[in-house]
């Protein structure tokens, strides 16, 4: 028969792809873990229900669905924040406030598959629930920032783009924007990049802007403010009152070192679905690729799905944005999969009788030792397998009954150790 | 609006639940690396025709089924060994021999919860293809026993129940069973647990087997043999010709240390589908529960599947069965969710302003710092927070500009430090 495919859009892990993957899931438990985020996760399908109360009925056809023999209708996870909420909703009065969790789930999407987004993908979601603090805000985003950092990315290269849903509100609402117009002034800001400016001018008009307005707005969405500028972003939105969100949110990023790593960007939307307050961006300086993920504020959320209110805030960030950065910018360590400890070979056919006794001791010891499967006693022919996994010693079994020369790779030393000393030995160098 | 449920059979993960979760896959990680095992994965779902393959139609009802937008079924994984055999097929002659492979998917299947069985599970699979060697069977087998070992368990409570069709094979030729009722002798073999002893001898002697020799047949299978008894083993079967497959088998489980944890149990089948020699389960001791894990060669799945011929030998094991068993046996460590190195608090409220930067100072040093959400200012009051998430110091943040209170938890040893300095101190300590 002719091998079947994989279905398009989903991804084999052999060991090289699932080491690089790996790489990238430990950073993101490691961030998490040091940040004080636990863990949590949910069912890999859910109820469709569950994904129409955020997104309604339009989010059937992104999904890929079934049915539990006819009794249920059920879903492939395109998301985990329906699930959170769902947790924490039937949870929420057992739960130690904040609630603060992470999460590595993979998800999946029925769309056509492109650069940077794939029917399946990992994605790391970290909240953090129980808070209306910009502190709250500022924490999340340090997460994501260590994240960074952590796999070696600096602030000229990645950038976290911030804006605040009230901070927009304001200065709308000051541009002539009405209470009633302001959905559909968002929804405008949300399609402003996908649009032709004349066509923005005579959205914008509609609205209720003036063309002087909506000049200052487009020009305000274009501009870039720096963490500690919201005077001056005040001042070029032509308005007076003070933006009391944005000064809280500055001020708490600064408290965590972030205002290197983030700046100001009224453009920054994120769609109306369910973001209350702060939204944000982590963009690629050269700015030419996907956003690397992002997040928000979204205080109703857990009301939403039948919980009491409960503030959050919370992002999220996938895997296939991420490492086609991380390549790109050759941030990847030259060994991604695990090194051995030990690789144990028989010069002879005597030594080769003692390899699995060797490597089961030495296993057993927890050492990883991996061991020659070739039949050549040739030392020199397998020495090389030895180096590829990385191993640090080089267990030599020759003829010499219970004793071993241990070889130190690196330097090409060697020594003979008696068998029963091989654990202290290889633990103790 | 009422809280929604997630579908019956699927597991909500809590913190405290994902922490047990990672205990297990922590576990089946380091063992399968320090092992030689290099981790692998697939996709959540593949096309319906790769579980046509090995089990026909007859899985379609077993497994989530849906289809891509009308184009291609689709199946949720329910087992992860056909997309092994396909990925081995699709690269078979450019991967280097021997293939040594694990993974931990979530597996799903359509059927009826119950206990040690639900509709989503973790399952950890190790393989070992392009090896016959019965050498291979033991060093899966030792990957198996190994894990056990790591998570507390022992030879008395757990006993990995071997067998070998080419054996059985042999002793049922030998008890008149012919080549052609050799597939109904297996299949009866299997079902022998869940039938009437006179349905069984009915049955055996349908295939071919005297009264005696069925009677000879069901007391062997009844009967466990430990590793090194295959001649005992072969004197009860009445039979003269060695058993080569059985006495490898035996010396390469020496060889791994294994003896102890192993016996011969001639009823171990594990299905007609494509194991080929060596089959085995791991059984508590106590034999109440399901199986915690099973596996064999399969020397023919890959070319099913369209590969070229290769000799394969591999295992699984869920999450559930082996989840139940440590609670049960009390093996689990006190503490399962990674302990905090640091709490970060403040006994006054100009110590509280320096919180965050403190707090970020520890974590960007990689410390696993947590901090008091709390508005007291009442040490005593929040010291307990910084024992649940097993911190070894507090830093507590007064009066005092720029020094902090490092308190050791366990000794409540207490001294000041200068805020520059604490990311030394407790490296440190």
């Amino acid at each position: 028969m002719a091998i079947l495919q994989s279905p398009k859009g989903t991804r084999d892990f052999y060991p090289a792809e699932q080491a690089f993957r790996r790489y990238i899931h430990n950073a993101w438990e490691r961030v998490s873990i040091r940040h004080g985020f636990e863990e949590v996760d949910g069912p890999v399908f859910e109820t469709l229900d569950l994904y129409k109360v955020k997104s309604g009925d339009g989010i059937v056809s992104e999904l890929f669905h079934f049915e539990d023999r006819g009794e249920r209708e059920l879903a492939l996870r395109p998301e985990f924040t329906p699930t959170l909420a769902r947790m924490v909703a039937a949870k929420a009065n057992a739960l130690p406030r904040p609630v603060k969790w992470f999460t590595i789930p993979t998800l999946c999407r029925a769309e056509k598959p492109q650069r940077g987004r794939l029917r399946e993908f990992d994605q790391w979601n970290v909240d953090f629930l129980g808070s209306d603090s910009p502190m709250a805000d500022a924490e999340v985003i340090f997460c994501a920032v260590d994240l960074l950092k952590e796999l070696g990315l600096t602030s000229d290269e990645v950038k976290v783009r911030l804006s605040h849903r009230e901070a927009v509100r304001t200065i709308l609402s000051h541009l002539g924007v009405h209470a009633e117009s302001m959905d559909g002034a968002f929804n405008l800001l949300d399609a402003k990049s996908k649009m032709r400016d004349e066509d923005f001018k005579l959205k914008a008009a509609a609205l209720g802007l003036s063309p002087e307005a909506s000049e200052r707005f487009a020009a305000l969405c274009a501009q870039p403010f720096a963490i500690g500028e919201e005077d001056a972003l005040r001042t070029a939105a032509g308005i007076e009152t003070e933006l009391p969100e944005l000064k809280g949110l500055g001020a708490a990023l600064k408290d965590f070192g972030l205002a290197g790593w983030c700046v100001y960007d009224l453009s920054i939307v994120r769609g109306l679905a369910y973001y209350t307050g702060t939204v944000f961006e982590l963009h690629v300086a050269s700015g030419k690729e996907r956003a690397l993920g992002g997040g928000g504020r979204y205080d109703k959320l857990v009301e939403m799905f039948g919980g009491p209110s409960v503030p959050a805030v919370g992002f999220g960030m996938g895997d296939v944005v991420l490492g086609n950065l991380l390549t790109d910018l050759k941030k990847l360590p030259e060994r991604l999969a695990p090194a051995a400890d030990v690789f144990v070979l028989a010069s002879s056919d005597l030594g080769a009788t003692q390899l699995a006794p060797v490597v089961a001791q030495l296993r057993s010891a927890g050492l990883h030792a991996r061991m020659s499967y070739k039949t050549t006693r040739n030392v020199g022919k397998v020495l090389p397998d030895a180096q590829k996994c990385g191993a640090k010693f080089a267990v030599i079994l020759g003829d010499e009954a219970g004793v071993a020369q241990v070889k130190t790779l690196v330097t090409g030393e060697q020594k003979s150790v008696d068998i029963l000393d091989l654990v202290r030995t290889i633990k103790g160098a």
